[in-house]
This record gives structure tokens, C-alpha cells and sequence, in this order.
């Protein structure tokens, strides 16, 4: 995240992740989500705050999947159907099962798949939101296996050279253990930011970035403004002389991975909230020695760690750290949210009649 | 490839691919390598230079073969071992094969295992260089399988903030069938160009685009520059502020999947000529029906290909669109090579008393 998009902590409350989490999990709950699985989307969004993904927490997702269990968008309780299955594949129907919940299961398939052959690959067609994309990745790790998940969401990227948004953000996030050192855990979108953020800023009044947006016209704006109402969001890479064409490929990859291999249509043709999910889970031990490769990765992490910084720069981070390092501050000292914020998920909490904990 | 860097017309002869590909078979027949690996190895850099791909052709790679060759790097007769295996999964030691002859055995593996588990997966190494990585991807596409193909190279990218290289430039490339519709084929470093583009670029006397490069200090170099002697290249994305994590990010990831995952170290602890490669065939048929895939494929590459073009724009291409032209043009008008590269290859040829065709 950019600094200019993050909260200033003055006018931040910190909020403690296990009271915020048992109110989530009580607001699922009470809409009619199985008790499991609210606690399940619970800890997927409140993993993200805890994580310092705020794009991807309570305040940016919660509201929104809740509209969509009450417009009947998300089935609360889904009942996930093999389309197509081979010893170490699946392609399952999400029946419009919230991706927060059902992803979880998908990659529960394919760790178990993974133990058998070495790999599971699980595609998703007819599901919706999945929240933070690393949190699926991340449920290879305790059994010692890297995980992967992308997901392709409705058109919000414009391609290169073009003036009309035709794919998602669509993100890849991947996560491989290490030893000694905290595990390797990488999310992107492949647009050059997620559009929450961008959405965000807006709210705040924070300019963004030269080159992260385009104007209608799909001109890239080239210097530090206040996102319009109307705009487009550039794929990684900016301009197509920075690579932006590697950006738009990467989307198209992974709207390829989600959609057409599950046996869905594309985001463009697709109403908003239907997602497609992809999944994998490689199994360490049937490539190499876990603990070597857990070795190694120690190594790796620190070799990267300790690369002389540049000019003016502080240090060298390795992905992932970032998070690792809010997660410690946060499930120490709390999640900070803006006050407004807090006051706005008291107002769901009543408007539930949920026991508000934070 | 950004224009800047291309050869201009008037400086190329157009050279008969095939004549190319005789004389490249002959050369590394005289070098002693089997009959059969001696074609495929003129097949994987003719192709490159067939599909636009110069930074990966004849020109900029065979010289760097034959001497690794000579010096005794790379095994002019390798014996693929299988290291471990499971049904879906293999780890192959290369036996100092060069990565355009033995990876292409590792995409057969994995064709095979996806062919009875729905995916294989494969990784290798101790092997030489791969050429352009598309060409292995590729190999998937007959079989009605996406391919994927990433490959580790020696540390030549700078990571976020950095002033030292640690990564290699690390591309992916995926292939995907489509039905009417040219296949998807996407290949990119995941450094913001492959160094060996800034090289031909200096060779050639042509400046590098802003953002592209730091000086030895790690700043990044934000005006239009002829490349110094001494630069370092940034992962994709440029600057922090543009999202160069996500290309370190992605570097990052490869190097774990093709090194790591292959119990082999990283980059920056191995000789700069050992490679560490990865590959994966995804069975179409195990995920869904084949002819609806390539239908939608179809739809999905029509759709970004209609894309309204960006004012000032012309039109908005999809991810293997440049290199399947360029293949059209090439096969029936001949290959560009500056005459003085032409000159060279006769030189070679001469050199080990080959018969030249061009």
C-alpha cells in the first residue's frame, strides 16, 4: 500500500481483532450463515485488518457481502457440486456460495489431492467475493505445502491501449513456508493497485499516484491527482513502456486459470458478483526434502533481506513482511480504524441487533 | 519490445528461417550434440527469431551455447534423472543439459501426467538456459493443454530498494489453446525488460525509456538514458511508487518454484550458468469440455481484441498477437537480421567448417 492511502493514526481507534472478529462472526450468523462458516468469513476478513490489508477487511467488504446475502446474490447455504474431477483435479460449482466460505474448501480439496499426487488444482466457477486472496494461499502452510489462489473478478481494468475496463484486478497470491523465518506470502493484484484502494483514497481526499489511473478516454494521468468519479484503473506496469502490457497478460492469465478452465464465461460477460477461483496446492515432499527446502527458503529470505538498500532507502523487504510485521503490531496494540468507521459498524451491529463487542 | 529497441529496416537482411535453422542444427551437430537435440535446439532459438523474439534467437543466444559448450558447462549428451516422483509431480536432475534441449523432455513428462491425473508438474535442476520460454509452454497447446513454463536465472534484477542484484529477470510464460482464434501466448521477465534488450539496446546505441534501470547507487534513473556500462535492472512495475514490489514479488516467486521446489539453491548462491526451470501441463479435458474452452477462448480473445483504443491509439492487441504477426511476416518474407549479425553467423559457421545457408 501507498503511504498516501494509509490511515493517519490520529484519527485512528485501535480495536481489538478478537471482539471485532466475534461481531462479524455474529452478523454472518444472524443473516442465516451457518455457524462454521460465519466464523469462517469472519476470520478470512479479520485476518486481512489483522494483516494490515485494510482494502480487504471489515470496513471495506462487510458491507458489501452482507447486501449481497440480503439482494439474494450469495446462497447461505451452499452446497458445493464436482462438475469434473480427476486424481489431482476438480472443477467445482460454487452455488453462489460467498468465496470467503467456499474457497476454504477448495483448497481443503486440493491439499488433499496434493498428499495423494503431489498437486491439487481446484478451479471455481459461480462463487462470489473471496476477500484477501493470500489468506486461501496461506492454507497450504501447516501442511507443509505451497499454496496459490487467483481469483477473477467484473471488468474494472483497462487493457493496454485500450479506453474501456475489460478485466478484473484479478489477483495471485502465493505462499510458501519457511523455517526459521516467517513464511513467504505474496498477494498482487495485477492491476497496478486494487480499485478499493483507489475507491479509498477518493473517500479520504488522497491524490493518487502518477500512472495509476487513466481518464475516461483512457489516457494514463501522468501526475498526482484526486481520482475522479469516473476513471480506469491501469494494469501493472502503467504505461505500456513500463510494461504494462505484462500487467494486462498476467490478468488475462489468471481470467483464463478461473474462468475458462472452471467452464465459466469471462468477467465481461458475467454479472458483477460472479467470481471465478482458482487454487493450488504443491506438496513439498513429493518434489524435494521439506526440510532442505524450508532451509533454503531461510536463506533465501535473509539473502534478499540483507541486500544493501539504495540511495536514501532504509531497507530491503521480502514479501510478505510487511504483513507480518502489522499482524504483530496489530494482534498486540488492536486493528486501528478510523473513528468513523467504528461508528459505522455499531450502527450494523444495532441494525442487526447484534451484540456489538468493539 | 519497447520501439526504440528494434531494428530499424533498412540495416536487415531478411534471412530464409529455415536456411537459419539448417545451419543452426549444424553448428551444434560439429559441437557433438545428438542428431535430435541438435534440431530441437535450432528449433527453440529459430522459433524466437520466427516469432519476433530477437532477444531470445540466434543472434543474442547461440554464441552463449556454443561456448558453454566449449568451456564444459553445459553436457553435450545429458541423462535426464529422475530425482523424486509422485503421479502428478517429478524433480529432474538436468545433468548439465542446456535448458532448450532437456526442458523440452520435462514438458513431455508433464504432458503425460496431466494426460492421467489432470495436471503435471515438473521441475529441474542443474540445466543450462531455455531460450524463450514460451516455445516450452507451447509444447502443451497440441496435446489440448494451457502450458506453463518459468525459469530461474542468475541474480541480474534488483529488488525493491535495493543497489544489489539479487533475482534473476525470472520470466513465466502460459499458453492457452483457443479454438479460431490464434492460441493466447504469454511470455514476460518479470524484471520490467530482459537485460539482454538494455544490452542490444547499448550495443546498438539506443537509449533505455525512463524507470527502466538504476545506477550502481540503486536510484532509479527516471529520464530517457543510453544504458551505462554498469546498471542494475528493476523489476517490473519501476518504481515502488508503480508497484515494483509486485515484480520483485513475482521473481521472487518463480525463483522458489523453479529453484527451491527443485531442491536446488537460489540464484545469487549458484554459478551464473546454472539454470533451475519449472514447467506444468493443465489437462483441459479434466477441467472441462475442451471445445467450449477454446469457444470461450475465442469470445474472450475477441472481446479484449474490440477493446475502443485509447485516444491516440490504434488498436488493442491481445498477449501473442505481436509474435503470431511477426510469425506470418517472417515465414513468408524472411527473418530481419542486421547485416553485420549475418556476417557473424557466416564467421561462426566458418569457424567450425559448418556449411552457412544465409
Amino acid at each position: 500500500m501507498v503511504e498516501s492511502f494509509k490511515l493517519k493514526e490520529d484519527d485512528a481507534v485501535r480495536v481489538d481483532g478478537v471482539a471485532l472478529q466475534r461481531s462479524t462472526t455474529a452478523l454472518f450468523a444472524k443473516l442465516g450463515v451457518p455457524a462454521d462458516d460465519a466464523a469462517l468469513a469472519a476470520d478470512v476478513l479479520v485476518s486481512a485488518d489483522l494483516r494490515g490489508v485494510d482494502s480487504h477487511g471489515v470496513s471495506n467488504m462487510l458491507e458489501v457481502y452482507i447486501d449481497r446475502y440480503l439482494d439474494g446474490t450469495q446462497n447461505l447455504t451452499p452446497e458445493l457440486r464436482v462438475v469434473r474431477e480427476r486424481a489431482s483435479t476438480a472443477t467445482l460449482d460454487g452455488d453462489r456460495g460467498l468465496g470467503v466460505i467456499v474457497v476454504p474448501k477448495a483448497m481443503e480439496m486440493a491439499v488433499a489431492k496434493a498428499r495423494e499426487t503431489g498437486v491439487g488444482v481446484v478451479t471455481m466457477s459461480n462463487a462470489g467475493h473471496l476477500g484477501m486472496a493470500a489468506y486461501h494461499a496461506m492454507l497450504a502452510l501447516p501442511h507443509d505445502m505451497v499454496g496459490m489462489c487467483m481469483t477473477a473478478t467484473g471488468p474494472q481494468v483497462v487493457p493496454t491501449f485500450g479506453r474501456e475496463p475489460r478485466l478484473g484486478t484479478n489477483p495471485i497470491a502465493f505462499a510458501a513456508p519457511a523455517g526459521e523465518e516467517q513464511a513467504f506470502v505474496f498477494d498482487m493484484a495485477t492491476s497496478i493497485v486494487p480499485i478499493n484502494k483507489v475507491r479509498n483514497a477518493r473517500r479520504m481526499g488522497h491524490p493518487v499516484p502518477p500512472g495509476h489511473i487513466a481518464g475516461p478516454d483512457g489516457t494514463p494521468i501522468m501526475e498526482e491527482t484526486l481520482a475522479p468519479e469516473d476513471f480506469l484503473v491501469m494494469p501493472l506496469g502503467s504505461t505500456r513502456e513500463l510494461g504494462s502490457h505484462k500487467g494486462y497478460g498476467l490478468a488475462s492469465m489468471v481470467e483464463i486459470m478461473c474462468s475458462m478452465l472452471a467452464g465459466a464465461n469471462f468477467g465481461n460477460r458475467l454479472p458483477r458478483h460472479a467470481f471465478r477461483h482458482f487454487v493450488v496446492a504443491y506438496n513439498i515432499d513429493a518434489f524435494t526434502d521439506v526440510a532442505e527446502f524450508k532451509h533454503t527458503m531461510d536463506e533465501f529470505i535473509r539473502d534478499l533481506k540483507s541486500t544493501p538498500p539504495a540511495a536514501g532507502q532504509e531497507r530491503v523487504m521480502v514479501a510478505g513482511q510487511p504483513e507480518w510485521e502489522a499482524l504483530a503490531d496489530r494482534k498486540a496494540n488492536g486493528i486501528p480504524l478510523h473513528h468513523e468507521v467504528v461508528e459505522w459498524f455499531r450502527g450494523i451491529c444495532a441494525e442487526h441487533e447484534v451484540r456489538c463487542e468493539i
